[in-house]
């Protein structure tokens, strides 16, 4: 989804910074990519560059967690079980909202395996996002893609299935209506 | 490395069947691909090829653990940390070492940070391997290799360093020599 919103936003005559972490795509020539590894990475670059940007579309799978140590040496087997404790990485989509200056927007998504209008209306609020993208996990991995456009009153705004081409082109054609115009 | 012991064990004339988890690199044309994905699926195939075959040399990398428990359903951040159980997977080479036949023989890798050579020699002793290539993690994604080759009886019988064409050229020299000439 990152690539094909690129191109649509490119093709809209955008300029597009892509913060994007280890992935095997090639992003559009016309765009500006920052390469980050962590979460954390992405969060610091994201917000350096929001600074300077009308607005921020969230598409990447950011790590929801990290390890609370890290080893520096091989963990050897030992014959027993191995417990992995996680913490949670910062929210990088909601760090975003909470730092939108006026006139910004920020279009979240939001990918669920279960009740996805619902949670995906909780995470728009949680978020404050001017839109969020509802996805399904059939979206990984996968050329085509299946998705809900949901305003911040919760309402489906349009729902979109094809290519992730047409996907793009159609979100990027209703944020370039709704929260582009209005600036 | 897989790449390479394939292409120099094809060279020296022998059939080679390559039991593979999902990586990025492409096998020579000359051996059979067995594709799997879980370090059981690897057992499993490995255990069912070896029946036919002279030996096994085991240079993958496979998954130490595995999750107790497998979600169905992507879990939601709830502000708090979370812990993975893991368990042990069964090993690879070790299993295949313990039911070698007469004159069957297998060949270990050891991938260690600390201790190298002498975490080799138990893994080694351990897994009932005919011998052991000892190497570090400098050897991950990359075209070169630096390893030593453990007899048995723990000696040093080659320190191998160079491209990873080079050094599976020099572990099937030895291994030509010292295992399947025998036979």
């Amino acid at each position: 989804m990152g690539v094909a919103l690129t191109q649509a936003a490119l093709d809209l005559g955008h300029e597009v910074v892509v913060i994007s972490g280890p992935v095997s795509v090639t992003y559009p020539a016309g765009a500006k990519v920052v390469p980050v590894i962590t979460t954390d990475e992405m969060l610091s670059a994201a917000m350096e560059h929001f600074e300077s940007c009308d607005g921020a579309i969230g598409a990447a799978a950011p790590c929801d967690y990290m390890p609370r140590k890290i080893h520096t040496q091989k963990i050897s087997k030992t014959g027993q079980p191995l417990t992995i404790e996680l913490v949670e990485t910062a929210d990088v989509v909601a760090t975003l909202g909470q730092n939108k200056k006026e006139g910004q927007w920020v279009v979240g998504f939001a990918l669920e395996t279960e009740d996805q209008r619902f949670r995906a209306i909780v995470k728009l609020e949680k978020k404050l996002c001017d839109l969020m993208v509802s996805n399904g996990p059939t979206a990984i991995d996968s050329d085509d893609n299946e998705v809900e456009l949901l305003d911040p009153s919760g309402h489906v705004i349009e729902a979109i299935s094809g290519s992730k081409s047409h996907v793009a082109k159609r979100i990027l054609a209703q944020l370039q209506q709704r929260l582009v115009k209005r600036n």
